[in-house]
């Protein structure tokens, strides 16, 4: 089912603009012909074409909403990625992509000691997310958050499970699949560092505050690797 | 860690040939300087270098091995993932990257009915295919093996386990995590189909020859997101 996404849902009226409104052309609809929209709150619309408006200046698909049926959630966790920013931004980019399409609620960027980047293009983040859910076929939009420092991440979150992934072999550490009883219909949050992982005070730190260690394997990962495999790993423990 | 891979090691001699020798430059080793190699069969070499020759047309490094040691597996399974190729080359070439640092013995990839694409560049897979073992410090190098026609394919590998994943509600299906106990240490097959999915006959063929229906979850995958996800949802149930 190809779907399009609009946040501009009112009064039984749609809009879709730029590149919805151009895909809608790509594939020659018209008037009187009907599409399904997403708005990334777990609704699922079907909507009739009203009017197409083509100028040089905007694409404008205007429409009226048929019906509107709220989606179940396919998964019965909450999972909410913290992760420091790659150097290449194409890693993060296809990471994001990837989770999306297998199960990631939020994501909020992690300034830590050892970060090498310190900026995301939350502009360009926001365009694979939607065009991710769109092909996965998910109601929910995730949340993306801009960087935040780690330090201050670490003092919120209470009702979460906090699990932080590291390579210090020094510091106790469980798998997943360890954790599996304990995150079930939990809200989880697990942190992944960068290239260079998380310092030993960022560690202490993060332990201090309640948080676990959690392992993600016995081979060496890249950051965007391991956001991934965290995130794939959680829905095959869990189901979804 | 710095790995160095060839496949060039005899009579307590190793050479390093091509961007392996010009990575030696890089890093500006000198004549003495001790380097750590891998084969891909498993062994750890220290080596001291003997010779740098460096002319337009070679690089070359000349190695006394100092000492070998066999390494222990990381996984007490064996898996073989059959994947069809994406149109984009660049997708399964990522997909390839990342399932080795989590964890891939051999691939193979398949031609389907609803295939799209019937090439891969072997050269080049070979290639992501040591950068990633280097970077992951994996000392088995994962086989890959060219294309072949799901039909012919479908007959051999009698003493693994064979997982067909497909997007079909009519068959039976079971996820890896309902599978966990029945793959254990085993070798595990897993096969992935096209973006058009396997056809109706090719899952009947499969079934008849006793592979199960395996369930990558509730949405959408594309191809390599699939494939990636068959490999780290493994490496979560069964740990390695």
């Amino acid at each position: 089912m190809q779907l399009f996404y609009t946040t501009h849902i009112a009064d039984n009226k749609a809009l879709l603009t730029d590149d919805e409104a151009r895909h809608v052309k790509v594939l020659r609809k018209s008037v009187n012909d009907h599409l399904h929209l997403i708005d990334g709150t777990g609704y699922l619309y079907e909507a009739v074409i009203t009017e197409i408006v083509e100028t040089k200046k905007a694409h404008e698909v205007h429409l009226n909403i048929v019906s509107k049926n709220l989606q179940a959630r396919s998964r019965d966790f909450h999972f909410h990625l913290f992760i420091a920013p790659t150097k290449q931004n194409e890693r993060i980019e296809w990471m994001l992509e990837k989770a999306i399409e297998t199960g990631l609620d939020s994501i909020t960027f992690i300034q830590t000691e050892h970060s090498e980047k310190n900026r995301v293009n939350m502009g360009r983040l926001e365009k694979i997310c939607i065009s991710a859910m769109k092909q996965s076929g998910e109601f929910y939009k995730p949340l993306i958050n801009d960087l935040m420092n780690f330090k201050d991440v670490l003092h919120s979150n209470k009702d979460a499970v906090q699990l932080l992934a590291h390579c210090n072999s020094q510091f106790e550490k469980q798998s997943l699949q360890d954790y599996s009883v304990a995150i079930k219909n939990a809200n989880i949050n697990i942190f992944i560092g960068p290239e260079g992982d998380f310092s030993e005070t960022e560690i202490k730190q993060a332990y201090e505050m309640g948080f676990k260690g959690l392992s993600l394997g016995s081979t060496r990962l890249r950051t965007e690797t391991a956001g991934l495999y965290a995130t794939m790993a959680l829905s095959a423990v869990l189901g979804k």
